[in-house]
């Protein structure tokens, strides 16, 4: 019942080990069907002893959220270079690689719930909602976001976060077609707002100024135009 | 504390009128905020008797959002005659007329949280989000919708909600827009996932056939176009 050597650990060393187990447990797992009993066994400690750490099964999951919300955080941190499309492109892969690694966790947690829907484990999702805004404005170049182009960007996240939660659900369309698609939405419910608005419209076009002819934005601006041709006879 | 003339109600009328009074406390505020003896009080009668009808709060939120469900998935349907730009236009504005009247509300739901996290609730709310889903397949006459399909009807669903969630956080933009911008994001969704799917391209270019030279979606491609114009010098 015990992983490796056992051997005295300091509290801190033993908390972040803990959470490192109880992460791995709930992202393969709905939480709901996740023991503590399941989870001190598989980190070689006592059941009362998990509970010297954390006072019940809800703090332990918070903990291994805040874990989890760090990391996925830390992907969308991306270098201001280069075409935006390969950049949002990168991030989009490293997105999915995290919902691949979490698949069960993530769908229980964004799904909601009675063992995940608490006011922290909402605000967790928050932040990292809010970080993902924060680094497109910021690729952009966009200081204070006017109002449509807040929506384009938050709609989008949420757009992500369903693609992924869709995909979960029997991954019957493969992830790289996904990512690219992800990409060309972002560009295309732009492309909505701006047609509306004369600043959002400009913001687009100097953003796409940088775009090279093979990179997804201009990928998928040749496959609309052959979209809206008419159809071969 | 009663609202106009008492007299006995029988046992269904009494659980009807009390679902609508709480329907309309928990529309306006958080349901966190909303008390069984406020929902009482509206209701003309002892805090005892509510309990009679429902066992706690939780069994009224529950039968109030069943209510509300129901009328809001009413509202998707929609005749199925005329262009489907226009269409889907009348059902983006029913539904804003419903998220405006019951703002406060919906967005707790939305958002998730403590009160309104149960599995009852979640299962209400994916009830909902599902006959939006048929009747989008039932207007664009596909039986079995295949994967890509699928996501783009249940990923624009999404993306419904959340314009929406932002929408009344502030309503800084005004929903006549984001009703006709609702329509568009569909056209483009469907058009980035159409332009890698001859399937969907061919369904699309069907559909659209039927559209008028002054429709939404029309309209739409008339903007696109300008935007992807060369800016005036």
């Amino acid at each position: 019942m015990t992983t490796g050597v056992r051997r005295r650990m300091g509290v801190e060393e033993r908390r972040q080990q803990l959470i490192g187990v109880a992460l791995e447990l709930f992202s393969r797992r709905s939480p709901d069907e996740v023991s503590i009993d399941e989870i001190a066994s598989a980190a070689g400690i006592s059941r009362p002893l998990v509970y010297h750490y954390f006072p019940g099964k809800l703090s332990l999951y918070e903990a291994a959220l805040q874990r989890a919300a760090d990391d996925l955080a830390s992907r969308f941190v991306e270098p201001r270079e280069g075409p935006l499309g390969a950049r949002l492109l990168r991030v989009m892969r490293r997105f999915f690689d995290f919902v691949d690694d979490h698949g069960p966790g993530f769908s229980a947690l964004m799904r909601g719930g009675p063992a995940v829907g608490s006011s922290k484990t909402n605000a967790l999702v928050d932040a990292v909602r809010q970080a993902a805004y924060v680094q497109i404005l910021a690729h952009l170049k966009v200081e204070n976001a006017p109002a449509r182009l807040e929506l384009v960007v938050r709609s989008w996240i949420s757009l992500v976060e369903s693609t992924a939660l869709i995909w979960l659900d029997g991954r019957r369309i493969p992830r790289g077609e996904l990512e690219v698609q992800l990409v060309h939405d972002f560009a295309a419910l732009a492309a909505v707002s701006a047609a509306r608005d004369e600043e959002l419209g400009a913001l687009l076009r100097g953003a796409l100024q940088g775009e090279p002819g093979d990179g997804p934005f201009t990928d998928l601006a040749v496959r609309l135009i052959a979209l809206a041709a008419p159809p071969k006879a």
